[in-house]
């Protein structure tokens, strides 16, 4: 996979060499000798991936890291830091500012080339999703990204596949301080557990008795139900060709054993964190189309939302030969409580309204605001008389008790009449239903209010 | 990366032959042994990709794919043909039938390997905003994939990148029948165009004189203005190291030089079917949430958008010290046109009311329905005068020209009321901003209506 590639390196022969090594693999390299032109090259969307030098003078890398990694505008990025000793202090206060992986110097040309290809690979899946919640939050749906950069990467759940018991039991207890962590023997039962539960990261053996750790990796990055979860392969320091293998299968990360506990706390919360940054853009994603099928005031769907779902219903309903019911609410003298009360208190009775209806219709009943003070309630599979009874029911528990107004200080009485109608064999589509319920709502109305009409059928 | 290979195919040791060699490489693999079970994995969404065998008794591998890739639900799904022999006419049938590429018996390991890999990554770059768009559809927005497995693959814009002029001509006349090609023969050029044109998809030789077409692929896959477009390499058939090589950069199809006609044809216009496809999916996310921020009647943002945006552009005014300017615009006795002519003209009369003041507003301007009657306008950078100037213009406009309604069947007279204040330096909020434009608008209706009223500064 192509990507744009941040060489940040103070010595211009470290630059070069890198530079060249991933030139020839085809990757565009962009190049910055300081901290501060790094970051601006990041914030301006310029790179997908930072390879990024520890030691430098002036803002050093673990500096550079940790800002770019609490920026909202470039937490989304790899960062990967070329240290010069393996020190594992080293490591860790890199892993601490957040960096996604690790390179000693001199180089390894293979390791190189795998980590930023998997970690470049890992970013394009998400690109698109980053991309669709920055557009939403340019509509004005609030910062998606910004919760994303703030995320602590704690209290997550784990599981961790691996039958070297005593291990398996001193990474448990690290993780278990700020961690669920649960521990499974069984690489068959580990990946049963992994499609029914729902983990935030799994930890998963290369070196199971008699079973290939990777095909476990493989089986989780592929599943519908756990793709979305962060793998991190725990190997032998010798069995590179397989680490190599994993990252090449998208697997996430890996630890060397013997494991480091302070690596291990530290690459686990970078993989929660990244897990929870993709859920949020998901979540943010799904919140704003949500909003343009719900009524602000009552949190029920919209008339958008109700006239699409009702032609699919009723074409459902005719295909099945099945019956179905409309029921449309209107608060009886709605304008006597606004003029009388003012609008704040209108308000207050319409929310108060639709939680009534709601609390007495099915989760698979459409309930939508229909405009001003009428709701329109869907009523799948229900004949006249079952379409009567809610409606019924409804109209009691308007009239039971008062609705509370002015925050809670005043109550008023409240009462509403409902029209019923049920689909007819003759009826062309769902306006002819609509209209039904709407003639037997004005005739309940006319009758004298607080009833239920229902139309012939 | 991994992924699950459904492979379909009436013979049980080819089948079994296939399932060793992916399962060696940690595909999770599915099979079917006929036409009609491949379809039912595929509607079931339980494979990535499909490796169908052309010959099958009863259903044929060539109709598999036509009946896939004419379904919504899985027209997504790549599909690798897998024929007896190298016959042009069988690649010909598998390219009408939306085959994404071919094999041929015996497989050999590389190219199957190489192919499953590239067309699997490339699915899972779109896999989210399908899952996005998707959601979408279940809320009722319409569906986005129907339309795609519609769409044509024809009247693209092409961009030819090839030093050998007498090739070049030669696909240009090809492709231009149904597309619009563009020839360009200096790979660096190729690379300004694209950045700069919107090509659908663009072809690169990989043999220009003096200059390695994969940089050119790399550049092009990598680039944020380019990477949503799909790129075709032109090789030598004796290149296939370096078409694996742009395989895995993330080229999506390549053609073997001489090129056949028809084949070019055929694969290009599926490589443009996969960038609309995409597309489609983008903008239907992208309309839903736009959705959530327009008011359904007159076309304009709706409050959430107004106040969304005002409270940023008033944080905005207050740092850079700059003014901000609001109107409040309400239709003249709106209730006796609902009451005297209905609630349709009263429709009417506010989307053109809307339009008119859309007309007279600028792009920066932000209008938005407040509620009822009234519109809001948001000026940035304008002070009393200049607000004053833009209120009066809109209130001549309404009053100038009579509002057709009744579809056009009759005029009616409408004048405005409106309230207009500027951000003053003890604005705790653009809450008292709002408030000082509903006491001017207040005035304006009591001092006799049609008429603009400033509030002090």
């Amino acid at each position: 996979m192509s990507a744009r590639v941040l060489i940040v390196d103070d010595l211009f022969p470290n630059l070069k060499l890198l530079e060249t090594k991933l030139s020839l693999e085809y990757f565009d390299v962009v190049s910055a000798m300081n901290g501060l032109d790094a970051i601006a090259i990041c914030e301006k969307g310029l790179c997908d991936i930072v390879l990024l030098d520890a030691m430098m003078p002036g803002m050093d890398g673990f500096e550079v890291c940790r800002r770019l990694k609490t920026t909202p505008t470039t937490a989304h990025l790899p960062v990967v830091m070329v240290t010069a000793l393996d020190q594992p202090s080293d490591r860790l206060r890199g892993l601490d500012a957040g960096a996604d992986d690790f390179l000693t110097k001199p180089i390894d040309d293979t390791a190189l080339l795998a980590r930023v290809r998997s970690l470049v690979r890992l970013k394009a899946m998400t690109d698109e999703l980053r991309n669709r919640a920055l557009a939403s939050r340019d509509l004005g749906f609030g910062d998606p990204l910004a919760a994303a950069a703030a995320e602590t990467g704690l209290n997550a759940s784990l599981l961790i596949a691996d039958d070297r018991r005593a291990s398996a039991g001193r990474m448990a207890a690290a993780l278990g301080q700020s961690h669920c962590v649960e521990v499974v023997c069984d690489p068959h039962q580990a990946l049963e557990k992994a499609t029914e539960g729902s983990y935030d990261v799994a930890l998963v053996s290369l070196d199971f008795e008699g079973f290939d750790g990777l095909r476990l990796c493989s089986q989780l990055r592929s599943l519908d139900r756990t793709r979305t979860m962060p793998v991190v392969m725990l190997a032998d320091a010798g069995d590179r060709a397989r680490i190599m293998r994993g990252l090449d299968l998208g697997v996430h990360d890996y630890l060397v054993r013997p494991i480091d506990r302070n690596e291990l706390v530290a690459r686990i919360r970078t993989q929660v964190r990244r897990k929870r940054f993709a859920h949020a853009l998901r979540e943010s994603v799904q919140a704003s189309m949500e909003l343009a099928v719900t009524d602000g005031l009552t949190g029920l769907h919209n008339r958008r939302y109700f006239d699409s779902h009702l032609a699919g219903l009723f074409r459902e309903a005719v295909l099945r030969g099945r019956p179905i019911a409309l029921l449309l609410l209107d608060i009886d003298r709605f304008k006597t409580i606004n003029d009388g009360f003012g609008h704040d208190a209108g308000d207050e009775v319409l929310r108060q309204f639709a939680d009534r209806i709601r609390a007495h219709t099915r989760g698979i009943d459409i309930v939508a605001r229909f405009g001003g003070e009428e709701i329109v309630v869907v009523v799948p599979d229900a004949g006249l008389d079952g379409a009567q009874q809610v409606a019924e029911r409804i109209r009691e528990r308007i009239e039971a008790a008062p609705f509370t107004i002015h925050g809670g200080t005043r109550t008023i009485d409240v009462t509403v009449s409902v029209g019923v109608a049920v689909r007819h064999p003759d009826d062309a589509g769902p306006a002819d239903l609509l209209k039904r319920a709407d003639v037997a709502l004005y005739q309940a109305k006319q009758e004298g209010r607080n009833r239920v009409v229902a139309a012939a059928a």
